[in-house]
């Protein structure tokens, strides 16, 4: 019996179609949490919004649901890739209600660029005026970076070492095995990696709060601190707790912990902390980390006659958040001079671990360039000679190092083509060139006065946000995954 | 019988002496020019200046040749590294003498600097005042460039494919093979090339002059025109001569010449026009052209309402100048607002051709780049696929893939780093940036009002100036060639 092309695909739909919607009724069920916080404090208006926006996704979500377990289960490769793409554009368009018709009325341009900035926990904002803001909205904008915080680990655990997306089947394990017979152990490993992470954001709530922050500041701070977020509920971001150094300090920590591969952190609990002390990439990312602290203390006590302890907190906070990819600022370190500028530029590209929740080029990435580069060097010298291709113990095979470079030269590519396209639009050179940099590597703030520190996304053209969102969801892809759906090749397999 | 090993070191060094030393009686006999220009212009002081130079550098040439002869000759890889980094070096310092005692009067920073910028033929310039200047400067400045240029067709035809430095190796030739069997066919080749660069530099000459330019002119652009040099005879660059399209169209076509390679030039003269005609390369820079051209056309006449023939002639020039790494200017393109000077920061990147006498990352590499996105994209799709990996019609090795890639990674590491030194100097974002940028690859003037098409480096600190200057050199031995000596292995061997 033959099957109607019609049919086949959707059949070929249906798995994704079913996964979108069990999505977007979890990302519904967290809309309850701002309707009851809206219900309690008596903001009638933005409750019904944010209720008819949850009875709305729940419904739409309950739809597709029904819709795709109309066909049989089966997701392949191409799907995933589709299913991967998909999740963030529908997500952030779901997630956008509150901010279109809630009490910030805000365009549909900048709607979706906030919601898409949350949800890939970038953390560049529209919004200004955060300190007085609706706390429904505040909190809302906090859940979307935790929910996207768990979904980028998830992602990086397990479907994109599936999908050989960017060198990451170097991290191709247990939980990116998808055959039957592993589903039992991937998804116990799944469930003790939300465990984690659940516990990681507790303690930094809890911490928050024990070091002077108000209960709502703690929450909202602990969710976007866990996630590398970077949303704050105060214009001057971090900044309004500058006098409270054990506050600042706490964020350098947890940060630091979200830029962390989480599954090391599994490994830990069951009694096995090596992996994580161990770990080359952990080890890389504390070097760089520590250097860079290091040289800007030392810039500004200079240059700029800072006290050592002062120096040491605003340089500590303002590189681990830029590294990090998390996109708080203490200060506007903006301000600091050219070299800082280039410096925090240069900071921008390196990025967290692998499997963490944070974003950018990543530590592993660049520890295989340096490979790479010093074995260059060693054929040079001995034509005939073969050198080993190891990293963290194991030998990379040369797949691995192709796909790393590809995305090498696809990340440099998409920030160049976003920098021009800004520019186009009138952007200076240097907002041009970091707000491309900030999104691509889903960083948050940019530098120089519009997009800096202290600055705001708001005052951009609406096509440029347009751009920017889309350099963010690329960003958080590893590009690939996303262009790869623009090829005729995808299409006709 | 036991050799010391003081002996064993000489008879290592000797060889490098003695090519060393021929070198600088090449470099000395062309100081006879200017020498003899001066005296018939009766410069006296300038006149002795270049006279005792040219004494000099011959003695030292000839007391090197004869020192290096007193051990058999023998030359292998690692001797070719060095010998290949410190002709630079060293024929700079030599040809510096007329400019820090001659009527310039330039400091040591200043004089090495220009004589760098020359043999490098990058082209930026610490001297103003050039249309006034001594005939025998600028005569000198042109000879620099046009040394330089042979120097880089037959380093990157024949040293660099040898020592396989940057995926260099694709280009292995007869030219490249230095065992004794082929160096008959090896010369021969050497000698037609330096046949097609006379000639062509020739046919240069003689347009310019019948196009209107006085003899000295025509003679001075001619020389640093075909080694895609930049190097003018006034402050205004080629704008001196911008009422005379027809003058700019010349230069837009000879330096689109002397960026192709040049080993295809000697096919033609063969009978064998098709190797240049269908060379992958060779059409890929003319599309590249093409396509930034008509682009900047249409900007300037939509964006800045310039009638058509101006702008394409002016889009034309200065794209094509910087694309061939020439780095003349026929207007300041620094002033056409922000996107002009993002796409002239990218054109930057382009380069010439592999074996021609133009610079920066090159087009083959480019090619090679997309190549690579390519079958990435492709591997996503079909996991299990082998993807062909071909270059103009012939199977790219691995290895090469790999030497071009780490060449990518030094490349930007390295302006980089230049970027982050000079901005501590207190230079601004777009100068440090587009000053590392076009150093390394040789392009001549950055972008800004201090270095850009209408400044000058003369401003910059010494401590600047060397730093650019080594940037220079990085850029024309193709980075690894100079930084392999810096490595233990290198002297360990
Ligand atoms: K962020
Ligand atoms: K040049």
């Amino acid at each position: 019996q033959e099957l109607s092309p019609l049919y086949q695909g959707f059949e070929w739909l249906a798995p994704i179609l079913k996964l979108l919607g069990m999505f977007l009724i979890l990302l519904g069920s967290f809309k309850l949490a701002p309707v009851v916080l809206l219900f309690v404090e008596g903001q009638q208006e933005d409750t019904q919004v944010f209720f008819y926006s949850m009875l709305f996704t729940l419904l739409c979500g309950g739809v597709m649901v029904a819709l795709g377990s109309l066909a049989p289960f089966n997701l392949r490769g191409r799907q995933i890739f589709l299913l991967t793409s998909l999740s963030w554009i529908v997500l952030s368009f779901f997630s956008s209600f509150p901010l279109l018709f809630g009490s910030t009325q805000l365009s549909v341009a900048d709607a979706m660029f906030e919601t898409i900035s949350g949800l890939t926990t970038t953390g560049s904002t529209v919004l200004s005026g955060l300190d007085t803001m609706s706390h429904g909205i505040l909190l809302w904008r906090a859940i979307l970076q935790w929910l996207g915080g768990i979904g980028i680990i998830v992602m990086g655990m397990a479907i994109l070492p599936f999908l050989q997306v960017g060198g990451m089947r170097l991290f191709q394990s247990e939980s990116s095995d998808w055959s039957e017979k592993a589903m039992p152990r991937s998804g116990t490993i799944a469930k003790a990696i939300g465990k984690v992470y659940l516990g990681l954001t507790t303690l930094c709530i809890i911490s928050y709060w024990l070091a002077g922050m108000n209960g709502f500041d703690a929450l909202v701070h602990g969710l976007t601190t866990s996630a590398t977020g970077g949303f704050a509920n105060y214009d001057a971001s971090m900044g309004h707790f500058a006098d409270t150094p054990w506050i600042l300090w706490i964020t350098i920590l947890f940060m630091f912990l979200g830029a962390l591969p989480f599954v090391l952190y599994v490994h830990m609990i069951q009694g096995r902390p090596l992996p994580l002390l161990k770990d080359s990439q952990v080890r890389a990312l504390a070097k760089i980390l520590i250097s860079a602290v290091v040289l800007m203390t030392l810039y500004l006590m200079t240059q700029h006659n800072w006290p050592w302890f002062e120096a040491l907190t605003h340089a500590a906070f303002n590189v681990t958040s830029v590294v990090t990819t998390t996109g708080y600022a203490s200060t506007d370190y903006n301000a600091w001079g050219t070299f800082a500028v280039i410096f925090f530029l240069y900071l921008m590209f390196v990025g967290g671990c692998s499997g963490s929740t944070s974003g950018g080029f990543k530590v592993f990435r660049h520890q295989l360039s340096i490979m790479l580069m010093r074995n260059q060097m060693m054929a040079l010298l001995h034509p005939r000679g073969v050198f080993s291709q190891n990293y963290n113990g194991r030998h990379v095979p040369d797949d691995v190092i192709r796909s790393m470079v590809a995305f090498a030269f696809f990340f440099f590519a998409t920030i160049a083509a976003l920098a021009l396209a800004l520019s186009f639009m009138g952007l200076d050179f240097l907002t041009s060139f970091t707000a491309a940099v900030s999104a691509v590597a889903n960083v948050g703030p940019g530098l120089g006065d519009t997009v800096g520190p202290a600055g705001n996304f708001s005052s951009l053209p609406d096509l440029g946000k347009a751009m920017i969102s889309l350099g963010m969801i690329l960003g958080r892809l590893e590009i690939v995954t996303f262009m790869i759906l623009f090829t005729r090749a995808f299409w006709r397999a």
